[in-house]
């Protein structure tokens, strides 16, 4: 008998059919003997509309009236989804994130799951009553205010619930059936990985991939929870997660990297569109001028992901380009304006048609030429790298927007991803 | 300085716009010294939402259950009324029930408050913090699980914040400006009381008029709260309510009888259509008869109201009447279906084409001949009257429901009440 985390995102629990349908999963793992904790998110709509509220009310709203706001999607599709397990004959019942409690730091909005006392709930699931917890959300224990996790919370709230159980597994189900090498809308030879290491799916999280949030598979990875993600629309056997082998045949899990036999080079490709490129040009080339012009961003919070540095054809001058989010450029160009003074004289550009592509695979700690293999594949279809990162297990480029297609396909073929 | 509570229902916050109505009127009350806790109930239409969600996930539903989702409601409105009372400049935050936290008794749909621990909140308004409280909900505190009070359970949840924090008075804000001789709907020339005794509107409630739910009436009674009764759609001046004859202006002051000077022999006319009544006729005229109709009914918890026994023909045999709601009509005609062989052989008949008239006010303690003036009245209207029922303060009578307008509108005259 295993203990199974269960979640469901908002297009799963979208009306009352789709709660039934969710029903039916949770009713599967509880017949066969499992014990079961479900996290659910708000139905589909739900959130953006409690958003939208708030922004009416004030656009500078107090973020824990934010949270109480929002945090009441969770709470309806709790108790519906507890509804409609008791008529099923299942016992069940909802659980607030304060009722458990999951207990977050104060940074409302996008808290941080500190602890959680999982006691009376393991009790509660140990005698064959289902747990039907409210996602993304917990309380903040000195002012015990609603706390939200922000979005994509409801993936960690499940893996934070999974560790207070000591889950044998934390299955995600959601609107796709798996994690694919690469976005299956953009390349039809796309295939669903059975498994996935903890650090790849981290990088195709934090480089675009949408499927778990950065820090749900963060958690996993350090409490060494699995992960599988699977369709919430199919219809598939309960499967006892003791043996991962057993786990192969629907899905894709997550897992230890020693957990994975035949390891590819390259694992997936992730693209992210969310990016804006700033170049200046002309600037100064003297010590202290990167400081000048990256110190007043961080102070201001203006997330810089990508640098490089060109040397201009003046041998006193340089370019420097780098990347920032898109919502954030206009933040990012009135805070380089008012830096102007310290900076030096420049000519500034930006654009927000440019597009990040990653390469992802823990092979290429031991695979060396992957990001000379990938420049030239790039070079011989005409296509620009503006700026490049990288790190033990990816390399990213950035590119212009036109392009993006394109590369992810070239790239996907090059490293072998192709179904046949 | 006094302490008030505001209570504004669902039509009063039923979008931002209205919200921020609600704003301005607690602000004037802030910004005039006062310390002030505001109770709000859901949206208008969101209870019936999500009501019905729970009735399509199972109309066997657990209350337990049916409280989480219902509850979210008023979550909404208060967050984003704190957000707007800020963006107003007036301190605000927003308190769940579990937050403060107001106890109930586990009668979940439609439980009781059992006390509440108004420390903080005193200490909050005190420094001039508005406290917005979620109305209609409170937490049992054995279980820790959220209670909601049932409809009508805002007014409830505001009055009992106001003995918690030993407020000076609590405003109820409604869609009305006050509390009315009679429904203005059916009487052109029914008239805004300007004080009413709590005897008086508690029968008014329990007999059909719905500005105030029963048991906030009763519990202002208790503890000697004065209610206000006024319109969320009127801009009006703060007044202070330490004066009780400051108040006359705006409203209805619903008081002590003590502190109405000028009190009528009649008060007011209240209808209610929702009852339905029942006519078996040729039973038996012997004793334990009544016993054997109305245990069984008392058994289902079919609620009888009004009772008439009348001799037939012959003398062995005798009509009853009696009524019960509307609602429980099916009900009551298949539990009497049950008891037939106790009852012994009767002809059963019933219509819910009736309408309660009632006739209220405490000058009747001291005026005798109301009953027969009234009931003369209706006789020359040619209205029959099909069952009484009296207490000490109130006279009602069973109509024909097409008679109900012409009986109302008899009646508001005959006792004086018409507007010049």
């Amino acid at each position: 008998m295993a203990v199974i985390v269960m979640k469901f995102g908002g297009t799963s629990v979208a009306d009352l059919d789709r709660i039934r349908n969710v029903a039916r999963h949770v009713k599967r793992e509880v017949d066969a003997g499992n014990q079961v904790a479900v996290v659910v998110s708000a139905m589909a709509g739900t959130t953006n509309q409690l958003v939208e509220w708030v922004n009416q009310a004030s656009p500078d709203y107090d973020p824990r009236e934010y949270d109480a706001v929002v945090a009441s999607g969770e709470q309806i599709t709790s108790g519906l989804l507890a509804i409609v397990l008791q008529s099923m004959g299942v016992k069940a019942r909802s659980w607030q994130g304060w009722q458990m409690p999951i207990e977050t730091n104060d940074n409302h909005g996008a808290a941080r799951v500190s602890s959680i006392d999982g006691t009376l709930m393991r009790e509660r699931i140990a005698g064959g009553q289902a747990a039907i917890v409210t996602g993304f959300q917990g309380i903040e224990p000195t002012r015990k205010r609603i706390a939200t996790l922000g979005r994509g919370g409801s993936d960690t709230s499940a893996v934070a619930i999974a560790v207070a159980l000591k889950a044998d597994i934390c299955d995600i189900y959601t609107d796709v059936d798996g994690v694919y090498t690469t976005d299956p809308r953009i390349v039809a030879k796309a295939q669903r990985l059975s498994k996935i290491s903890y650090e790849e799916m981290l990088e195709m999280a934090s480089l675009g991939s949408k499927v778990l949030s950065t820090r749900s598979v963060e958690l996993a990875m350090v409490y060494g929870i699995r992960l599988r993600v699977l369709s919430s629309f199919a219809d598939h056997e309960t499967t006892p997660p003791t043996n991962i082998d057993n786990l192969e045949d629907i899905g894709t899990i997550v897992c230890d990297e020693d957990d994975i036999v035949e390891q590819q080079v390259v694992s997936g490709i992730a693209y992210a569109k969310d990016e804006a490129k700033v170049t200046l040009r002309n600037i100064a080339d003297k010590p202290g001028v990167a400081a000048s012009i990256f110190g007043p961003l961080a102070d201001a919070n203006v997330n810089v992901d990508m640098i490089v540095q060109n040397l201009s054809g003046d041998g006193r001058l340089t370019d420097m380009t780098f990347t920032v989010m898109a919502s954030e450029l206009e933040r990012a160009l009135s805070v380089l304006d008012g830096a102007k003074a310290e900076i030096g004289a420049f000519e500034i550009s930006s654009s927000a048609d440019v597009v990040k592509v990653s390469v992802i695979g823990v092979g290429m700690r031991s695979h060396a030429g992957v990001a000379s293999k990938m420049f030239q594949a790039l070079a011989e279809k005409s296509i620009n790298i503006l700026a490049i990162t990288t790190s033990e297990i990816k390399i990213s480029v950035l590119i212009d927007a036109d392009y993006a297609e394109l590369a992810i396909r070239t790239l996907h073929s090059l490293f072998g991803l192709d179904a046949e």
